[in-house]
């Protein structure tokens, strides 16, 4: 999986019939740093993130392992939301949660 | 999936006998903000994309699971028209619709 | 599926046994333009492909869609020869058929 | 397989269902000296790697090979620490381990 | 496939069980006119390859199709070794083999 940010959403009416009714969230995938990068996927998700989380995303045929995505032509899928991270000893990202 | 806009077709007369009737279209790969990048698809249509048209496209496995690419030697499938999407806020495409 | 101009043949007797009988081709991946790539593919080739020809690859677990490669450990297949494409409206390849 | 050094751990709480109690490790991608390379991934940890180790990792389908991942939406899992590693004669890396 | 030169050997004795009794040889990828490039793999050896050699190698679910490989955590196998290949009509590489 890879860490990405999710930055937007699209909208697509017309399409294949087993993709009615998914969400499509545009992620841009960061670095190792949570820093941006330029690659980016267009994934379904799974796991009810907002815009501006963290998340992790599989591709391939992993993106259809999910009750949601299985047998359907979907290569991208959000499948985690993400808490924290660390490398080499420091916390690179911390999820902001009010006082919980 | 990624976003790509479709830029012509491919005509291929010998082809694997799984793959007779299949309309090939162009796909230029765009990146997050709606340019043009220099890597592309030959895909599969199964949403009557029209030349011009931004499309999601899947890739891999994920692209044979369509009615019509079902079991054939298909890597890349165009799954649906988009209509709009936005990152960080901003619209990056919108797509014209004649008063509708 | 991503397009390519046969440039070479391989020869391999010493291979896996489900490969016996395979004839494997050199595919230089050309750009959306038809220009050559650095990038490249070794393919079993199920339409007869010749030196020179424009051909459309598939690969990963599509390259073994086919009869040929059905179960084999194969992850590259020419699966069409390309007769033409065209981009932005302008023709970029056209296969030369004397007198057809 | 790629080889990777286990540089870090990731926490997700909400995630797939079918991803209940899996550990995340962040695996940087090491060229083929050992050196650090930009790329990483996220991985399911089947071998009790711990922070530090060599490890190869398996991406794609391959990575829901193990009894662990079988049928999850996972595309990254290390299957092997390393013990040593050597390319053109010379040792590139040799995992310490005391008086063993 | 791509072609590789078997430029060394791993050796990882905590691993996942399916992969006991596995030899993993580490393979640089060389471009197609057989000079080395950063690229590399380590792969399963199904064809009793030997340092020097110029192989052939499947990735991704293609590297599960080998009896060797079936049903494991394997994304790269070599599953052919190399005689000779010839670009452009030059022979890039002839394999010596002592009067035979």
């Amino acid at each position: 999986m890879l860490i990405g940010r999710v930055v937007g959403t699209l909208v697509a009416t017309r399409k294949d019939e087993k993709m009615e009714g998914m969400k499509f969230l545009v992620v841009r995938q960061v670095d190792i740093e949570g820093r941006d990068t330029p690659a980016y996927v267009v994934a379904v998700d799974t796991v009810q993130a907002g815009i501006g989380d963290y998340v992790l995303y599989a591709t391939g045929s992993s993106a259809r392992q999910t009750v949601l995505t299985d047998r359907k032509p979907c290569d991208g899928v959000i499948m985690a939301v993400v808490d924290t991270w660390e490398v080499d000893g420091q916390v690179k990202y911390q999820k902001f949660t009010p006082e919980s």
